[in-house]
Protein backbone atom coordinates (compact mmCIF):
# COMPACT_ATOMS: atom_id res chain seq x y z
CA UNK A 1 0.00 0.00 0.00
CA UNK A 2 1.42 3.36 -0.78
CA UNK A 3 2.20 5.66 2.25
CA UNK A 4 -0.39 8.25 1.40
CA UNK A 5 -2.95 5.61 0.87
CA UNK A 6 -2.35 4.12 4.53
CA UNK A 7 -2.48 7.85 5.89
CA UNK A 8 -5.70 8.25 4.15
CA UNK A 9 -6.84 5.42 5.55
CA UNK A 10 -5.80 6.53 9.31
CA UNK A 11 -8.01 9.76 8.36
CA UNK A 12 -11.28 8.01 6.99
CA UNK A 13 -11.31 5.64 10.46
CA UNK A 14 -9.76 8.00 13.35
CA UNK A 15 -9.51 11.43 11.78
CA UNK A 16 -12.82 12.54 14.54
CA UNK A 17 -11.26 11.47 17.51
CA UNK A 18 -8.16 12.37 16.72
CA UNK A 19 -8.69 16.10 16.06
CA UNK A 20 -10.56 16.01 19.27
CA UNK A 21 -8.04 14.85 21.01
CA UNK A 22 -5.37 16.90 19.14
CA UNK A 23 -1.45 17.10 18.68
CA UNK A 24 -0.21 16.47 22.33
CA UNK A 25 -2.77 13.82 23.45
CA UNK A 26 -1.94 11.85 19.89
CA UNK A 27 1.59 11.93 20.34
CA UNK A 28 1.15 10.87 23.84
CA UNK A 29 -0.35 7.70 22.33
CA UNK A 30 2.28 7.15 19.77
CA UNK A 31 5.05 7.44 22.79
CA UNK A 32 2.93 4.61 24.53
CA UNK A 33 2.87 2.50 21.08
CA UNK A 34 6.42 2.73 20.79
CA UNK A 35 7.04 1.32 24.63
CA UNK A 36 4.50 -1.53 23.45
CA UNK A 37 7.13 -2.00 20.72
CA UNK A 38 9.72 -2.11 22.80
CA UNK A 39 8.56 -4.57 24.89
CA UNK A 40 7.32 -6.68 22.07
CA UNK A 41 10.48 -6.51 20.58
CA UNK A 42 11.35 -8.22 23.64
CA UNK A 43 9.78 -11.17 24.10
CA UNK A 44 6.61 -11.58 22.39
CA UNK A 45 5.90 -13.50 19.06
CA UNK A 46 5.81 -12.47 15.21
CA UNK A 47 2.12 -12.14 15.39
CA UNK A 48 2.23 -9.61 18.27
CA UNK A 49 5.55 -7.90 16.79
CA UNK A 50 3.47 -7.56 13.85
CA UNK A 51 0.50 -5.91 15.19
CA UNK A 52 2.67 -3.19 17.35
CA UNK A 53 4.62 -2.42 14.21
CA UNK A 54 1.00 -1.88 12.47
CA UNK A 55 0.33 0.76 15.64
CA UNK A 56 3.41 2.44 15.87
CA UNK A 57 2.53 3.58 11.65
CA UNK A 58 -0.78 4.05 12.46
CA UNK A 59 -0.45 6.24 15.20
CA UNK A 60 2.45 8.25 13.46
CA UNK A 61 0.16 8.57 10.27
CA UNK A 62 -3.03 10.07 12.65
CA UNK A 63 -0.39 12.34 14.21
CA UNK A 64 0.11 13.58 10.82
CA UNK A 65 -3.10 14.38 10.17
CA UNK A 66 -3.59 16.02 12.98
CA UNK A 67 -0.50 18.14 12.13
CA UNK A 68 -1.42 18.33 8.47
CA UNK A 69 1.66 16.60 7.44
CA UNK A 70 1.63 14.73 3.96
CA UNK A 71 3.76 11.31 5.71
CA UNK A 72 4.34 10.29 1.78
CA UNK A 73 5.74 13.41 0.86
CA UNK A 74 7.82 14.45 3.99
CA UNK A 75 9.67 11.02 3.79
CA UNK A 76 10.24 10.64 0.49
CA UNK A 77 11.74 13.86 0.07
CA UNK A 78 14.06 13.60 2.22
CA UNK A 79 15.02 10.17 2.04
CA UNK A 80 15.09 9.86 -2.09
CA UNK A 81 17.86 6.94 -2.24
CA UNK A 82 20.17 7.73 -0.93
CA UNK A 83 21.51 8.78 2.50
CA UNK A 84 20.58 12.41 2.97
CA UNK A 85 23.70 13.17 5.42
CA UNK A 86 26.70 11.85 3.44
CA UNK A 87 24.66 11.23 -0.29
CA UNK A 88 25.63 7.49 -0.55
CA UNK A 89 24.10 4.23 -0.78
CA UNK A 90 25.07 2.41 1.54
CA UNK A 91 25.44 5.70 3.94
CA UNK A 92 29.35 6.00 4.49
CA UNK A 93 28.64 8.50 7.31
CA UNK A 94 30.59 8.39 10.20
CA UNK A 95 29.53 6.33 12.94
CA UNK A 96 28.41 8.13 16.37
CA UNK A 97 29.19 7.93 19.64
CA UNK A 98 25.99 6.26 20.08
CA UNK A 99 26.46 3.57 17.74
CA UNK B 1 5.44 5.16 -2.14
CA UNK B 2 5.02 2.07 -1.47
CA UNK B 3 5.42 1.61 2.47
CA UNK B 4 7.18 -1.75 0.71
CA UNK B 5 9.48 0.44 -1.28
CA UNK B 6 10.43 2.88 1.24
CA UNK B 7 11.50 -0.11 3.48
CA UNK B 8 13.99 -1.65 1.05
CA UNK B 9 15.42 1.45 0.45
CA UNK B 10 16.31 1.87 4.11
CA UNK B 11 17.41 -1.12 4.04
CA UNK B 12 19.58 0.00 0.91
CA UNK B 13 20.82 2.62 2.79
CA UNK B 14 21.10 1.71 6.14
CA UNK B 15 20.90 -2.09 6.29
CA UNK B 16 25.24 -2.34 7.01
CA UNK B 17 24.40 -0.16 10.34
CA UNK B 18 21.38 -1.33 11.33
CA UNK B 19 22.40 -5.04 11.39
CA UNK B 20 25.66 -4.22 13.58
CA UNK B 21 23.67 -2.05 15.41
CA UNK B 22 21.10 -4.49 16.31
CA UNK B 23 17.37 -4.50 17.45
CA UNK B 24 18.13 -3.22 20.73
CA UNK B 25 20.15 0.32 19.54
CA UNK B 26 18.28 0.78 16.39
CA UNK B 27 15.02 0.57 18.82
CA UNK B 28 16.60 3.42 21.10
CA UNK B 29 17.29 5.46 18.08
CA UNK B 30 13.88 5.29 17.21
CA UNK B 31 12.74 6.39 20.83
CA UNK B 32 15.34 9.35 20.26
CA UNK B 33 13.96 10.31 16.53
CA UNK B 34 10.22 10.06 18.64
CA UNK B 35 11.36 12.64 20.96
CA UNK B 36 12.97 14.93 18.36
CA UNK B 37 9.28 14.69 16.95
CA UNK B 38 7.53 15.74 20.10
CA UNK B 39 10.08 19.30 20.17
CA UNK B 40 9.27 20.14 16.49
CA UNK B 41 5.41 19.61 16.63
CA UNK B 42 5.75 22.63 19.49
CA UNK B 43 8.28 24.98 18.23
CA UNK B 44 9.33 24.25 15.04
CA UNK B 45 8.61 25.59 11.39
CA UNK B 46 6.53 23.29 8.60
CA UNK B 47 9.95 21.98 7.08
CA UNK B 48 11.55 21.07 9.94
CA UNK B 49 8.34 19.07 11.20
CA UNK B 50 8.06 17.52 8.04
CA UNK B 51 12.04 16.34 8.31
CA UNK B 52 10.88 14.72 11.86
CA UNK B 53 7.91 12.68 10.30
CA UNK B 54 10.46 11.43 7.81
CA UNK B 55 13.15 10.38 10.09
CA UNK B 56 10.89 8.82 12.61
CA UNK B 57 8.92 6.59 9.69
CA UNK B 58 13.00 6.45 8.62
CA UNK B 59 13.47 4.50 11.92
CA UNK B 60 10.91 2.45 11.99
CA UNK B 61 11.54 1.27 8.69
CA UNK B 62 14.89 0.30 9.71
CA UNK B 63 13.99 -1.17 13.07
CA UNK B 64 11.41 -3.63 11.03
CA UNK B 65 14.44 -4.68 9.04
CA UNK B 66 16.90 -5.54 11.31
CA UNK B 67 13.41 -7.23 13.34
CA UNK B 68 13.01 -9.07 10.20
CA UNK B 69 9.14 -7.58 9.55
CA UNK B 70 7.23 -6.49 6.45
CA UNK B 71 5.82 -3.14 7.52
CA UNK B 72 3.64 -2.89 4.38
CA UNK B 73 2.30 -6.41 5.14
CA UNK B 74 2.06 -5.76 9.22
CA UNK B 75 -0.04 -2.56 8.32
CA UNK B 76 -2.04 -3.62 6.12
CA UNK B 77 -2.99 -7.02 7.80
CA UNK B 78 -3.78 -5.24 11.15
CA UNK B 79 -5.39 -1.71 9.40
CA UNK B 80 -8.09 -3.32 6.47
CA UNK B 81 -10.10 -0.22 6.05
CA UNK B 82 -11.84 -0.79 9.11
CA UNK B 83 -11.18 0.29 13.00
CA UNK B 84 -9.86 -3.45 14.13
CA UNK B 85 -11.71 -3.33 17.67
CA UNK B 86 -14.86 -1.93 16.35
CA UNK B 87 -14.56 -2.86 12.81
CA UNK B 88 -16.03 0.61 12.08
CA UNK B 89 -15.51 3.76 10.03
CA UNK B 90 -15.26 5.87 11.41
CA UNK B 91 -13.94 4.27 14.48
CA UNK B 92 -16.99 4.29 17.27
CA UNK B 93 -14.79 2.47 19.96
CA UNK B 94 -15.94 3.65 23.28
CA UNK B 95 -13.14 6.58 24.45
CA UNK B 96 -10.95 5.52 27.20
CA UNK B 97 -9.50 7.56 29.99
CA UNK B 98 -6.74 8.82 28.03
CA UNK B 99 -8.41 10.90 25.90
Amino acid sequence: MYIREFQDMMRRIYFQRDSKRGIAGTFNWLVEEVEELGTALKDNGKKALEDEFADVLAWLASLANVANIDLDKAATSKYDGKCPKCRKTPCKCPFSKQE
